[in-house]
């Protein structure tokens, strides 16, 4: 079944606040075989939200709002909607009762005047009850199709969706119970590789993934892989994501390192973990961001030492044991002073594992030899070491955070024993 | 000028990603008085992108679409706007020749054959440079209307809508400068006071504000209140804003801490290069995070020394100089090894300034006595110690940014001299 999102807000309009309720949503229904093919986000204005809703309608037949049914002036939704319905608004007398006895357990009596419209109902809308708030939600059906309203308010929108919502939907769509198709998507992460290499190395498979599609998601980290089934039965579904993925992930070779939800810096713990080996980390130009991405996994303390944060010439000398005469010779950001930088945290912490990041992140400090953007990496595994040097471009940000993503990926290519 | 956005993409609409791109639009275009008036969300379909912006073209004449320019096959939305404006695509050998240079600077030669495609320009198209990635901006301009073509990753969408769209904007909308009016709003920074005590002690003063509304945006570092001018000639806008801000900063005291943009860490930076002292910082349950906060900061090498991340007892004791019996009889998380990791700092980085962190982030190594959430920080200035103690709640990660937050602002509170 397709149908449309209409999420209603200035405040959404304008950027003032991000629409959460829409992601939510979207997933929750795909879940159950209900797909959206649209979402509009319009102001709190009655011209706008009437035709949003008509050309929804006319489209797909079914729309889903949020927003709009508060108490003040500007929520408007319910009104529009009725009109568009062509039911007049009644006074719910049992949900006003309601309303009026929750006001006064909370001992807010009498209960605002701006409330009672909440209570006021267009003709035949079935209510769904809100537990979390006072607007109830509605849901509408007849000429010219089916209208939910709900609540703007995040955890409202996700009760009445949870508790109301769902339901409905898959009793609506148990009659064809027998066809009930859902939206499933799984997820493969590569790093160490960009977008277009990536579509290079696979697209030639993209037909014979069908009827799962691929679609490519570059982030700062890497790239996401987010293979979907569309519309298929739920076994079916899992069933040709798991063959897309069997198929993709020999051609991915080692840039593939795990799926949703997955942290290479977690990935890089457990192969660590799973040899009995302890890590410590130097870094200069990342300031304390990789051991931070470390220490974000649950568990870390078992494998994770700790580390030395040395931005100056002189703590890289103190802290990490790194000759002076590397320092002059080379510079901080060299080969030789990022392998010096790891030899010493290996030793100092008495870890097997180490890294080593030192490099140039910008905006200042950049040469002709060594523009922003040239790092430096250093892992020791086990007596064995191997560098790296990164050339790259983007913000301060984005090079400090490539340059961890980078870091943790030189050790897990190590421990994995390739290359 | 009112206008619309598309935005585009499968992942977008299925809640797979959340839209950001949209709202870090609307707040700057309304700035520069272009006024979004909806906002479209469609999948990757020829289809569904073409009835978009036609649609919208047809009630505003202008739109800006984000997403669908990139390499791979599912980005279509070059092409369908091209076909919209009747426009052929042509290869744009220059655009092309600086692909390909951009390539083999990053020693990727030759260019993948799916990159050549992001050269091909509708016929009479504004090129935008894209200097963050490799998909250019376009901005189309004909019948039916003012089209902007904008990637959709959104480090991309941002460099473009500062440095090429905003700046194209404000020179198109001056011609009606005189009745122009836009949204405007300004944000004061707080930390270290909720959202309610905030509300008790500034709320009387809402009335006295307008025109301008306060909204209260609580998040893990802070409680920001944005102040917002609606639809005011721009001169005006700032004039109430200021008023505004007057009003209300004295009322804020020590909690406020800076204005929209600027950093925490950036505020403490400034305050210790000011009396040009140095900072060293020792980490446990942070893990890095503090430090990376303060080398988040572009220049924070003029006053940051380094630090020490020491997850162990072991590393406490000999990167930090923490007494082995202080360890023994008040545990790691205790007021006085926050203390000797902060002077271990201080010491031997040769800092004026330290700061250290030491606590509970969980989910496990909670006891009763020192539950997930205890946290220890402590702080050295020239002399002068303070400590306090967090009872936290939340997640690990939220446990993690409040302390480094936190510690910040300890440090602040010295170097301003309050308690």
């Amino acid at each position: 079944m397709d149908l449309e999102i209409i999420t209603i807000g200035t405040e959404l309009l304008l950027g003032f606040t991000i629409d959460t309720n829409a992601a939510h949503l979207a997933r929750a229904l795909a879940s159950v075989g209900a797909r959206v093919v649209r979402r509009t986000t319009v102001a709190d204005r009655a011209e706008d939200i009437e035709e949003a809703v008509r050309s929804a309608l006319s489209r797909t037949g079914f729309v889903i709002t949020t927003g709009g049914l508060g108490p003040t002036r500007d929520d408007v939704t319910k009104r529009v909607v009725a009109e568009i319905f062509r039911r007049p608004l009644r006074l719910d007398r049992a949900y006003l009762a309601e309303l009026e006895e929750r006001f006064a357990k909370l001992g807010r009596k009498p209960m605002p005047e701006a409330n009672r419209s909440q209570a006021e109902i267009p003709e035949g809308a079935v209510v769904l009850p809100n537990r979390w708030g006072t607007a109830p939600g509605l849901w509408l059906e007849g000429e010219p199709g089916t209208a939910v309203l709900l609540p703007g308010v995040p955890r409202e929108m996700q009760g009445l969706l949870e508790h109301e919502l769902l339901p409905r939907l898959k009793e609506k769509l148990s009659p064809f119970q027998t066809g009930l198709t859902v939206i499933r998507s799984r997820t493969l992460r590569t790093t160490g590789i960009p977008e277009a290499a990536l579509a290079d190395r696979i697209g030639d498979l993209e037909p014979e993934l069908a009827p799962v599609t691929l679609a490519y998601l570059p982030g700062i980290e890497g790239v996401d892989l987010r293979l979907t089934a569309w519309n298929l039965p739920p076994e079916e579904a899992e069933s040709v994501l798991q063959r897309a993925a069997d198929l993709l992930r020999p051609r991915l070779g080692i840039h593939f390192y795990g799926e949703e939800g997955e942290d290479l810096a977690g990935v890089v713990l457990s192969l660590l973990k799973g040899r009995s080996c302890k890590l410590a980390v130097a870094e200069s130009c990342t300031g304390g961001l990789l051991g931070e991405r470390i220490t974000a996994i649950p568990g870390s303390s078992a494998v994770f030492l700790g580390g030395v944060v040395a931005y100056s010439d002189e703590a890289k000398i103190r802290d990490l044991d790194v000759p002076r005469q590397l320092l002059v010779a080379h510079g901080a950001v060299s080969e030789p002073v990022a392998l010096a930088m790891a030899r010493g945290a290996a030793r100092r912490f008495g870890a097997g594992a180490s890294l080593a990041i030192t490099g140039i992140a910008g905006p200042g400090g950049g040469t002709p030899e060594k523009p922003v953007g040239t790092v430096w990496l250093a892992a020791c595994l086990d007596g064995a070491e191997r560098t790296a040097k990164l050339s790259l471009t983007g913000e301060r940000d984005d090079i400090r955070r490539r340059s961890a993503q980078a870091a943790l990926n030189l050790l897990r290519k190590m421990l994995l024993g390739q290359s």
